[in-house]
């Protein structure tokens, strides 16, 4: 029995979200019912004006509502340094880490052969414009999977030429994790690039 | 550093939602971002629908996109037992178990003295209302905490001289729960509630 065909539709598109089940897309939906009219509107407008304004920064391709993101049109970021991320979001988590003081680099995807995403489908090319004399070096944060080594090895690769330092972040156990539970290939890149004390 | 104020916006919606913490949050918004924009306006305009549109049904005062909901106006129901439930996501709770075939009464709320939620605030006149000569049983599914009870004893109180017979739904040990982890409050109404086998 369905009570209501427009709370289930609310309900599909919650649920097609991730890390969102059934279950708490109709507590969602619930809760929504719940509030003033004027901010569920007022939720319906940011999403649809985050949709159609937010667009790629045209220096470093990520996300923001500007012609040039925040970090690259800073004055206060060393200009000599781009760090390679796939997906904005990781622009994200480096920034919280509060320790990158450089630029960034967005891909927006990895290379994979296999699902046919090659070097034109993804931000190289845009990268590969930006390695001017100004540049000092490259440090790939691409993600610890196959997909990020493939491209990790495309971009020193490519950028080989050229005099620029290419680093990578480091492969080992996670900061808190349990030795026990770290699996073999992570524990081994650990041993690999273990550093004097 | 604040790439996009447009995207902290919808962050900021999503993690105000129950169960949503900030850094979901940031991936539906990022999520949402890699849609098609019709697919976006599309769930927006689907959220103001739901918000503008769904109503409480005229009888159980459930949601409902109708003036009747179509548990009330299903000729299947059988019409003379009528479950008192706290929230419409109660209904949908009851219904699941698809052993359920009366109809419902939805209060929107517990009596809470405490919170200043007195009978005037939930639903209870329209249940009495409904007691007619046609209704034989209404079973009391409210939520097993305090308000719950409050209410349980008050309308049990108030529908007293009613020649109606009131039940409560049983209160014991989860079914696929270990006995050892159970609350001693749960286990003594688990005992107090024992039945032949």
């Amino acid at each position: 029995m369905i009570p209501s065909n427009s709370i289930e539709q609310v309900v599909e598109y919650f649920a097609g979200l991730p890390t969102i089940g059934k279950k708490t897309a109709r507590r969602l939906a619930f809760h929504l019912l719940r509030q003033p009219e004027e901010t569920v509107q007022a939720f319906a407008n940011a999403l649809v004006h985050m949709r159609t304004h937010v667009r790629e920064c045209s220096v470093c391709h990520t996300f923001t509502d500007a012609e040039m993101c925040g970090i690259c049109a800073s004055q206060k970021r060393d200009r000599t340094v781009i760090c390679v991320v796939e997906e904005p979001s990781d622009v994200f988590a480096v920034e919280r880490t509060n320790e990158y003081r450089g630029l960034y680099h967005v891909l927006h995807g990895a290379l994979n052969p296999l699902d046919g995403v090659g070097p034109t489908d993804i931000r190289l090319r845009e990268l590969m414009a930006r390695l001017n004399t100004e540049v000092r070096e490259v440090i790939l944060a691409l993600n610890p999977n196959v997909e990020g080594e493939v491209t990790t090895q495309y971009i020193a690769k490519m950028a080989s030429p050229l005099s620029i330092r290419i680093t990578r972040i480091a492969r080992g156990v996670p900061v808190g994790a349990d030795l026990e539970f770290a699996d073999d290939a992570t524990l081994a890149r650990a041993f690999e690039g273990r550093t004097d004390v």
